[in-house]
């Protein structure tokens, strides 16, 4: 997992557990909590109190020694941080099982991210509904984005054909991607890139497995 | 994206980051090379040659100056810090489409990864073939990992259904866990824990998406 640019002075570890720390600080407040302590935030996310004072530190004061944080600011500063004060569109390119996964798993519509596309090269699944509205053909994929104001772009598609697409998107103006295929793909700067590798995961717990 | 045990005394960012330093030495061994700079190795994988040095420091010294780094040496002593010396047993549950997806990925099985089975609760699916042989009965789950040595466990369910599954494979004595389930999920140590959460990676990119 990596991206390519870095703006701000959080720490690029830092962004991933800001999320995480926003999920659970909004099932506290659908629960009607007003305070939570470094403690348990940091129970919830499986951290340290220190890890949390440090991380919410570089964007403020929200914490009174001996109550705690102040729950509501504290999702309104994090979903400002995160950008989820507003809307995002999403578009995902490839079809396949994965793609149309992504596609069906709505959950993150719920924080401002609009799945607007879907595109692919195989005359069979364009035109159907893989959980985004009708397919779309590859070619249209720069007139799409030229017309609509995307994002973010999801890449799907087997190795090869992952990075020329990454290229297109990127040349027709569209401002980061996280990338599923197994590649290790690039972008210039300033675009962001973000990568879920399967092997990467995997290989990450046998490192950590007992190897006798 | 995290992970609850470390041993060794390697930090737990480098680590994601030597599965792609293997894959692109792979590539270079691949095409006959004999040696990589740092240089090389920290353009191919995004990052600077100070952070290569300091990577593969951790495991002795493979770098002659002015010369680069032995390809097969590092090869070798990447795959075994990687545990990819040996072989492992993969399980997936949950045989929706990302599992699915997973399962028909075989580019993991290269590295010694082994998809050994798959489980489901949907009484339509169990039996058919979604890309590991015939979806077993999730009460087989048990008696199926007292029966093979299951080393991982890839979790593609639903949200609701992820902890209770994860905390039957952990009883069960598989150590180490993949969670792709939209859920903060927790199992006691020594289990390995890592997740993957589309929503997490989304709001990485939009905290670094310009706001305007």
């Amino acid at each position: 997992m990596s991206q390519s640019r870095r703006n701000e002075s959080i720490p690029e570890a830092t962004v991933p557990r800001l999320s995480q720390y926003l999920r659970k600080l909004q099932q506290l407040q659908a629960r009607g909590a007003e305070t939570v302590s470094s403690r348990q935030l940091a129970d919830a996310v499986g951290t340290n109190p220190a890890q949390i004072r440090k991380d919410l530190s570089y964007f403020g004061e929200f914490g009174t020694r001996g109550v705690g944080y102040d729950v509501n600011l504290l999702v309104g500063e994090l979903r400002k941080q995160l950008g989820l004060d507003r809307s995002w569109n999403v578009i995902i390119i490839g079809s396949g099982k994965l793609g149309t996964a992504l596609a069906l798993y709505r959950g993150f519509e719920k924080q401002g991210f609009n799945l607007v596309g879907m595109f692919d090269t195989d005359e069979r699944v364009i035109g159907r509904d893989r959980g985004a509205g009708p397919v779309l053909s590859i070619d249209e994929l720069e007139s799409f984005i030229e017309a609509n104001d995307v994002h973010i772009a999801i890449i799907t598609t087997p190795a090869e054909a992952a990075q020329p697409l990454i290229d297109r998107v990127v040349a027709a103006g569209v401002p980061s991607v996280l990338n599923f295929a197994p590649i290790r793909a690039s972008a210039g700067e300033p675009v962001i890139l973000r990568q879920v590798d399967l092997s990467t995961e995997l290989m990450t717990l046998s490192f950590y497995l007992d190897k006798d």
